[in-house]
């Protein structure tokens, strides 16, 4: 009787005042009539080691979090923190999620499910079969797993890094062995770009401080998917040019909208309404680029 | 923009399971648009002491806690946590509110404020110059600071421990000198009763677990006011005697209920609807009590 629930999570990483996590998930939890706040914690640079997370998770599990959700610089040390890992987040080794549970925490990765759910979303019946990922960071390596998990044999790296191409293309074969995974160079686009069905940028160009699309526009053809996780601004250069040029296009906002509605359904256990999570997140971002043009 | 605030709070304490708190909370920031969220935090028995509550406290601060309820066992050690003590907690040396403020925590205690605020509106006009104290614990010790607050002049305490009742005493001296403060046994009761204006009981005598009247309900006379501050149930022994014989009553409906107002205010800067807030908790109460008769 007093027993009516509320849910408590939040968003633990550095930089994350302008996230618009609390608003997608607390919009959200009020349309389903649910008490629910999500509250964005900074850390502090000093708090970022495995000692000091464990101790603030551990109170934060004390405190009455249901759930965390985890980002820039602390998605890898939090894997091994928690109690348990989901499969997906165990195969990547980055957490972005964590679902508390009678005391017992357990990693997830909803950039992992997020893009999946993204791709299956607004790229319905694409061919996921030979895909160009640029960038081999955290978000590429999500983006990796996610279509490893999705009719993926072939995978052309391209990063900056070669190194850490290498690092991407030695997690991916680890976790499925019968994916080919060929990694490139700057210099080799033109041919891998021809040879893909699909291209996702996982770099940071086409954000403001990074302008620029990451692949010369004239290679993008009509039949080649194209899909960006960069959603600030929403419409990239890459995404521009991609629609100009006939392609099918996934924005931004598919892996970011899908991430949170993941992460909703992990600590609510209800199903999250993401048409009006979408319509929620386009609010969101026009007010944004209302703010930046006053 | 993205900036709608939420609020965050809690109640830190032992055996808090059945805490009425969450609801009157939630209830109240629901009425008032509100994202609001109220946990409870059941402390473990190795973690009551100073260091611990620093440490729970430090992080709940950085998870955004804007506010703690606190109570038994620990209002007292939360008093040497806190960085600030506001007057009335500093004066009973017991803090039952943490506001958190630009990463600052002040102590409040609003069992003071709430039974006087109590007072103020179910005993309004009533003579509270002359009163006798059942109880000088935590809540006693509350009780006679609130008064001592509202133009008290003599205050007589009865406690089964004597020296408790001393230590009352030597509080509200220490606090307010111009008070006439008598300790004495139950065997003075009938003097005691007979010469105060009002009594209020601040034992546990009338809950369930100890059934009975803290007075012989002979003793009551109409012109005497009664308050109890036990509310579960609402109808104690004593309430019932002292509204058959007359007397103008208030029941602990009163202090629990303006106490979590205060506390409301203080987190949300807003004021609080009690009369709303008076329905909810008797409406909360009356399903509990039929619970108990299922």
């Amino acid at each position: 009787m007093t027993g009516r629930r509320s849910y408590l999570a939040g968003l633990l990483g550095q930089g994350i005042g302008p996230s618009l996590s609390p608003e997608l998930h607390e919009r959200e939890a009020a349309r389903q009539g649910l008490r629910y706040t999500y509250k964005t914690v900074e850390l502090a640079g000093s708090r970022l080691d495995r000692d000091a997370l464990a101790g603030l998770l551990a109170h934060a599990v004390e405190l009455g979090f249901d759930g965390l959700n985890v980002t820039h610089p602390v998605k890898q040390v939090m894997a091994a923190v928690v109690d348990e890992l989901a499969p997906e987040a165990a195969a990547i080794g980055a957490v972005n999620t964590v679902l508390v549970d009678d005391g017992c925490t357990r990693g997830h990765n909803t950039d992992v499910t997020g893009f999946a759910a993204a791709v299956r979303a607004g790229l319905a019946d694409a061919a996921v079969d030979d895909v160009l990922l640029l960038g081999a960071g955290g978000a590429g390596t999500a983006v990796a797993h996610a279509l490893a998990g999705m009719g993926l044999q072939r995978l052309r790296v391209v990063d900056t890094d070669p190194e850490r191409a290498q690092r991407l293309a030695a997690s991916v074969r680890g976790h499925r062995g019968d994916i080919e995974v060929v990694t490139g160079t700057l210099a080799d686009l033109p041919r891998l770009v021809a040879a893909a069905s699909g291209l996702v940028n996982a770099t940071p160009m086409g954000m403001a401080a990074h302008p620029g699309s990451p692949v010369d526009p004239q290679l993008l053809r009509p039949d080649l998917w194209v899909a960006d996780i960069v959603y600030r601004p929403l419409l990239t250069d890459l995404v521009r040019h991609a629609r100009s040029r006939g392609c099918r296009v996934l924005t931004g906002a598919g892996m970011a909208i899908n991430q949170a509605a993941d992460s909703f359904e992990l600590i609510t256990g209800r199903a999250a309404d993401r048409s009006a999570m979408t319509r929620d997140f386009e609010e969101l971002v026009a007010d944004e680029v209302d703010e930046i043009a006053r």
